[in-house]
């Protein structure tokens, strides 16, 4: 049997990772990484993905011939057929119908397959992370934003658009704040990166003795879930307060798919999930709360394992699975 | 090819209804109804609907040796492998570890499979109802309590254990009603029949004038779905207010399962969604207004077409599947 060896590229807002993974044991061969400076247009970033993969096969010591195909994860919504992207708010001028698939295609001489990049991090720690093993796995990104994904039998569910999974977007309270998409109560508006730092803010303004202020220099803008992990530790009832609010909502948002797949490993990566048990506790909880009539001991729920190459792994699988479909 | 004929059987809490049913077609035969008298004991309900099945088999015109299989619709917990029912929370003594399955094989000589009630509803009406030629359908049993079920590809999605789709016990607000289940907000606490009562009672209190209350004979206790779809018709405040209620939160279950899992068919039933229009306006504007980033206008949100026969079908229907396994 030969080798498959595919390349995976994860655009984000602020940087591009590329891994070359080795399809049948999810091993990273190369990864190389770049800022996306996205203000000098997609042209400019395309090309920068295009040389990061050369560069990261010479690295692993393939040409870039060699490679299946290459897997591109957005953030945001695209065209799986044609490739292009509809919408990456994250990046600037929002690349309204770029033609990335195409474009890098041509630049690399290999096929190349787009993927939410929520999505793509779900295959990858089904495959090879925290999800190993697992039938129906639901996974959730909690950094800036909320994404998620659905995998079941080793392939990520769609539902009949592609959408499926965006369980950021799930209404955890019909009349909740207001969120970036226009709805209101998404879960992205409690267990966000940006909601953490919002509630941090707020909170804070009443408490100006806050060990989580001191902790933060003094500026409630500058609060992150990793001092308010710090600080919660340490006692500061602001802190706590902020992890309880989080760890409600996001508890019963884990809950609610629970009860609608009954899956067997629920994984929570990103940020905000480095909080580790003080945030998979209080969410283990929650839904042997909520889910009473389920044995929600056969669920597993943990933080994910890949770190930061989980978006490129799943990106390069991926694209190994629409070739060989 | 020979005309595979199954049995299904629907348990209610009031009543049992049994349909002899063609897989191929859907078609049903013949079908029966008894009362359920379930203080008489499971014995006596056991041998009441073989006895049934019998019936409904001469009037068939068909010996019940020809069956190819028998489902039972169970309105709660059971035991596949066994076919031992768990719990069955609205029948006299609740059936914990009765054998159905066994003593119905007894007495009928067939292979029988049990299934949960709302699940062989949404299998029905996914087969052969309103679900026809979709892909991926979440259905809803809006009656005394709320139900679900998820079907992908013309099955059953299960999970792990058999509780995917128990979407009655969505949590919509984290703070809402506690639920006869344990949780806090459940989807049933505010879109069941019982709900609405309940409602209508809180309501009526404080508007003794109300079209409502004098359609229920001034007991705010009798008033039923119906009634206050009625009421709201010819332009009653509280009915129209108790109809938001409703709708607000069915709405935002419906939208979240749009988000989680991008169907193209979802479908109400049960005496709640024969509201019709009343209901299914105000949820599908939910949907679009919560789900922005979605291409909602591809999601069918629909009434169900089967009627009271749904439940008895979709047992049969998931006894010939297992069969065919």
């Amino acid at each position: 049997m030969t080798t498959v060896i595919l390349a995976g590229i994860d655009l984000g807002g602020t940087k591009i990772a590329v891994a070359i993974v080795e399809e049948a044991s999810g091993r990273v061969l190369a990864r190389r990484q770049a800022p996306t400076d996205s203000h000098e247009g997609p042209d400019a970033v395309l090309q920068r993905m295009a040389a990061l993969v050369h560069t990261a096969c010479g690295d692993a010591s393939i040409a870039v011939t060699e490679l299946a195909a290459v897997g591109l994860g957005v953030p945001g919504v695209y065209d799986l057929a044609t490739g292009r992207t509809h919408f990456l708010p994250n990046l600037a001028g929002a690349w309204r119908d770029v033609p990335a698939g195409p474009v890098l295609r041509q630049a690399l001489g290999r096929p190349v397959w787009l993927i939410n990049d929520a999505r793509a991090f779900v295959l990858a720690e089904t495959l090879f992370g925290a999800g190993r093993g697992a039938h129906t796995v639901v996974g959730f990104t909690l950094g800036t934003g909320v994404g998620g994904g659905i995998a079941i039998g080793g392939r990520l569910f769609w539902g009949i658009d592609g959408t499926a999974g965006e369980i950021g977007h799930l209404t955890m309270d019909p009349d909740g704040p207001l969120c970036t998409c226009g709805n209101r109560g998404c879960l992205e508006t409690y267990a966000s990166g940006v909601a953490i730092t919002a509630q941090a803010v707020q909170r804070l303004a009443d408490a100006p003795d806050s060990l989580l202020l001191h902790l933060a220099g003094g500026a409630a803008e500058r609060v992150t879930p990793a001092l308010v992990g710090q600080a919660a530790a340490a006692g500061d009832a602001v802190a706590q307060a902020i992890l309880a609010h989080v760890t409600k909502y996001l508890g019963a948002g884990v809950a609610n798919m629970v009860t609608t797949l009954s899956p067997d490993c629920v994984i929570l990566g990103g940020s905000v999930a480095n909080l580790g048990e003080q945030l998979l506790a209080p969410v283990r909880a929650s839904v042997r709360a909520r889910c009473r009539a389920i044995p929600v001991d056969r669920v597993r729920i943990v933080q994910a394992q890949l770190g930061v190459d989980a978006g490129a792994i799943g990106a390069a699988l991926w694209a190994g699975q629409q070739v060989n479909q």
